[in-house]
């Protein structure tokens, strides 16, 4: 096959790809994420780059005419066939380091109350012990494994112990080396425990475990100390599968289309977590060894590409996962880098839109354990909800489209560097625009954040009506844009980006339908259970960007209930706090087992319902008005 | 490094290896397996080759001075150190493919009366269903695991369905393939089953395992097929391991001193099983999908070695193995050739001296539900034996040496074409020697069963007395050789390898020892119970050339204890039987868990007892020949 060289600018990268490979695919071989929402079709326009020097065919696709006139084309739909070309990759095409949701206060993680009502008897995934063995002789002549076992017993309750292969291979050379001292790692399970490491001599290393949340936007781990339950170290990226598609459907069109797909798009994840686990494995100064286990909590496609297994049928009528329970998987089998022997164990599901994350933020919650009815919500790509208390629990996932985490938005983009995060709209003085931006960066886009902020200042200024349209209203910043009406929020000259930033009435139109597929998702819920909505004493909001959301603009827009600021709380990464959870208490994965069977899921697309609750919720914030007292018109 | 080639004839095979390296590695590296019971030390004498062309460094060792004055040196302390090297390897030092023990009546293998007392919710390892699945729509929209799951549980009496991790990739595309229709197979556990395997539509391929019995000597190898529970392929050949030591001994000093030793010895007996499997998969024509399981019988050192295990402890003072209950190991994990998820499973072990072959004949025998006491004996290397009944049970092993395997024997060998399976000899005729050979080949050797015949016959003769000391018998056939004296049993003419045959005096004190060895043993175990040996009810005897023994003979030389014909019982190969056993029945292989921990074992080189017997038992029959009233002096 013939090998033509791409050069990357300004970086001056070099890569060899083969020919009739795309700029896109030479961007990924030279290191280089680029955005690609669709995943490489040609519909999103991200891609976009420029040919210094050379010939590329095509590059055609979703593309403004201004940007086409400035010489950009498509990296995804361009493909290099005659000889070497030289590529500029501009700043606005490329993907960055996300701002990643961790918590600071680790100890404050896990909310008391549930921690308590475990028992006493409840246990963390994994126990290290240091033991002394009985020294061997003529009539004392059992195994080693057998003495092993024998003294594992007097610390541990259970009826069977097992070891792993790998660690029986040097058993006998361990027990022997530190005069029959040795510290074991066991796996703890219900009435049994598996030793997966032996060490030589009494060390006093703890175990570790890593709790793992594989968002369809980012990837986190957290480095967990199992003795003292302390989280040690905490790692974030963006999900590096971003360059194979923004969202969960077009990932799995990738496996459906690309040669390999699926192991492809698999190895990106994995290669994506053993980075963040060798960054925490430094910070703490340990080895993979160290560590025996790792929960992980992601959405039901996520799970499926991380675990490879077949998804297409996810995203086809009628969305049918391939499993919803996991099998717990060996660390050696997927390419996980702790300790081989290590086992992954991964949240069930509920169904196809409804994945483990929520399973494990909804345990976290306690929502089950509630007389009063709580309400628990998930606000990423999907809208994912669970609604109920002790008696009943229902869930369901509302398609809010990727607006809240930039997609379909002109400017839209990430929590990254220079994304303006708060908004603020001055009518009476020429409707000047105050913002704050992620890293007190020059504006480069807006976050998910700023979008409701923007839509919420935009309504309030008398700048769109209820129904999101835009007003001739008297400003420099209102004017007729490619896509019709648009609104200046920064002007080329403050943004970081040599253009202006505006929000157009194509991208509130975007906004309103996210925001009012969640509130119609909340109605039919209620609906089925015949409540009202003020039958809510607490709505518990989690996920990547809801720790960022402004109360009262969400409610403004009409995104949530219309309910006094007491009643809500932000619990942050509730997927991700729910593993953590889960490796310090088996009690508390068995109980996901069971929360996962016993959540009644609701297939919004199955029916009239929705689409009529959905309708109404396409104004700002309602058509019924007397569902937000609160919001004067 | 250098590079050195060996050209090896008569094939005139040419190798390159390493310079510095053995003549024998030489060989090795052409797949030509060469004598080595030493294991390559240098003092076994068996790899004597001849250089045709250029130089070697060494080849010294215990080599006799007739074959040093034909030129041959020894092969494992030969290094290639100078330019090109032709050697020659005769005949007489190459190992050839083995009289292995396989069953032909494998309906008769199993003792019917044991099949009949498992329970009727026994059950084999592995079943397999075919299922037809409820398809799924917007309201039924189960995962295809819960849905296959579901629909299983209506076959399977269990609580607990899992998938594998491979098995759980493609699920998706199976259950659609054949109009969801599929064929499982499950392992199945105790409260649980395991699904390792999904085939679209409905297959009528039974469910497959292999029992495998991994002997010092020999491997063999049966493919059982589980729904029917017949045999339906045999493969037996000897275990390549010989090249690097004849006993367990020899090959776990090999694994000290060899770089990379044990992984090495490993991969040899894994490539050796993986043969064979090919070999019973072809005559069956299966694919190895098609098997989920293997069962393996093996002593403890082989089982060591055949999965990685640090055997080094168990030749030393108090002789510990690393463990005698083995993990599950999945196939992909040992490289062994079935389904990548099928398991491993492996006999638990008494000691380093009883291993999991004994556990699972002994289980075969049933020796554990009689009221009488009942005596199994394994005659190889090692006499294992088991005494006792459903109250006591008692095991020991006794250092045989490898003088019935034809080890340290002059013209000892194993029984392979040529080998002198049967002697008579005419005293009124000049010591006329009649024989019978394996493969009624020309002579090239005894083997085990002839060793005992031919001590017996020159006892009756009269060519030895009853400490074996030679008579001087007036024949051609007696002489004075290198080594004392000796016997012709074959001359030159009649032998296949123009050597005169012969037994000597040393010979026959080396079988003497061997034979007091084992009914020593018995004497122990008895002597432990105060019992008499008539309290014996039934002997079995099993083991691989326990098929081949003359009794009368045995008797006669006081190898086995003097009783009635019928008080014999020969079972052939138990170990792998008792595999195949296992591999029909779960309670089965319960059983021998619990029958490894309540049998227990006698050390008999801790304290003199042993040797006060064995000292008794080296006379032919005995000291006490009370002991054998119907043998006549």
């Amino acid at each position: 096959m013939d090998k033509i060289q791409v050069t990357i600018m300004p970086e001056n990268l070099q890569v060899e790809v083969e020919k009739g490979s795309t700029l896109l695919e030479a961007a990924q071989a030279a290191g280089i994420s680029v955005k690609s929402s669709c995943g490489g079709q040609g519909t999103c326009g991200r891609c976009a780059v420029k040919i210094l020097e050379g010939n590329v065919t095509g590059g055609e696709g979703n593309l403004s005419r201004a940007k086409r006139e400035e010489g950009l084309i498509l990296a995804c739909t361009a493909t290099v066939d005659n000889g070497p070309v030289t590529v500029e990759i501009p700043e606005a095409s490329r993907l960055h380091e996300h701002q990643v949701l961790l918590d600071d206060d680790e100890e404050g993680l896990i909310r008391e109350s549930q921690l308590d009502e475990e028992g006493t008897d409840d246990a963390p995934m994994v126990k290290k012990f240091q033991l002394t063995l009985a020294e061997p002789n003529m009539t004392e002549n059992a195994s080693d494994f057998s003495r092993l076992s024998t003294e594992l017993k007097g610390n541990l309750d259970v009826e069977e112990i097992t070891i792993s292969y790998e660690a029986l291979k040097t058993l006998p050379n361990k027990v022997r080396e530190q005069d029959w001292k040795v510290t074991v790692t066991c796996l703890l399970k219900d009435d049994s425990a598996e030793v997966i490491r032996v060490e030589a001599g009494h060390v006093d290393t703890p175990p570790y475990g890593i709790a793992l949340d594989i968002g369809t936007t980012t990837v986190v781990v957290a480095l967990v100390d199992l003795a003292s339950g302390k989280i040690v170290a905490q790692s974030g990226t963006f999900n590096r599968q971003a360059t194979m598609g923004d969202d969960v459907i077009s990932r799995i069109v990738y496996t459906e289309e690309e040669k390999d797909g699926l192991e492809k798009i698999q190895k990106v994840v994995i290669d994506c977590i053993n980075e963040l686990l060798d960054e925490v494995y430094e910070k703490q100064n340990i080895a993979a060894e160290d560590v025996s286990v790792m929960m992980v909590a992601a959405n039901t496609t996520m799970i499926h590409l991380f675990l490879g297994i077949e998804p297409m049928y996810i995203r086809r009528e009628p969305y049918i996962p391939g499993a919803a329970q996991y099998p717990v998987v060996k660390a050696k089998d997927l390419g996980i880098n702790i300790i081989p022997d290590g086992e992954i164990t991964s949240f069930p599901a509920v169904a196809s839109y409804v994945g483990g994350d929520i399973v494990s933020g909804a345990m976290l919650t306690g929502i089950e354990k509630q007389e009063e009815i709580w309400l628990f919500i998930d606000i990423g790509t999907n809208g994912e909800m669970v609604l109920g208390n002790n008696e009943w629990l229902m869930c369901c996932a509302c398609s809010a489209g990727p607006s809240f985490e930039g997609g379909g938005i002109t400017f839209g983009m990430r929590a990254m560097d220079g994304a303006i995060e708060k908004i603020n709209i001055d009518k009476d003085n020429d409707y000047r625009v105050s913002y704050a931006t992620v890293g007190n960066a020059s504006p480069v886009g807006i976050c998910g954040s700023g979008l409701i902020d923007c839509l919420s200042k935009l309504r309030k200024a008398g700048v769109i009506d209820r129904q999101g349209k835009m007003q001739k209203v008297d400003t420099w910043r209102m004017r007729e844009g490619d896509d019709g009406p648009e609104f200046v929020l920064a002007s080329a000259s403050e943004s970081g980006i040599d253009q202006d930033i505006i929000i157009s009435e194509a991208d509130i139109q975007n906004l309103i339908r996210a925001k009012g597929a969640v509130y119609a998702g909340i109605r039919v819920m209620l609906n089925k259970m015949q409540l009202p909505i003020e039958v809510i004493s607490k709505i518990l909001i989690g996920g990547g960007f809801g720790n960022y959301l402004n109360l009262n603009d969400s409610i403004r827009i009409g995104l949530l209930p219309d309910m006094p600021a007491e009643c809500y709380e932000f619990i942050g990464n509730s997927s991700l706090k729910g593993a953590y959870k889960a490796l310090l208490s088996r009690n508390a994965f068995k109980h996901c087992i069971e929360l996962g069977k016993s959540l009644t899921y609701l297939e919004l697309s199955d029916g009239n319902e929705f689409y009529d609750e959905y309708v109404q919720a396409m104004f700002l914030p309602h058509t019924d008005m007397s569902l937000f007292p609160s919001v004067e018109d």
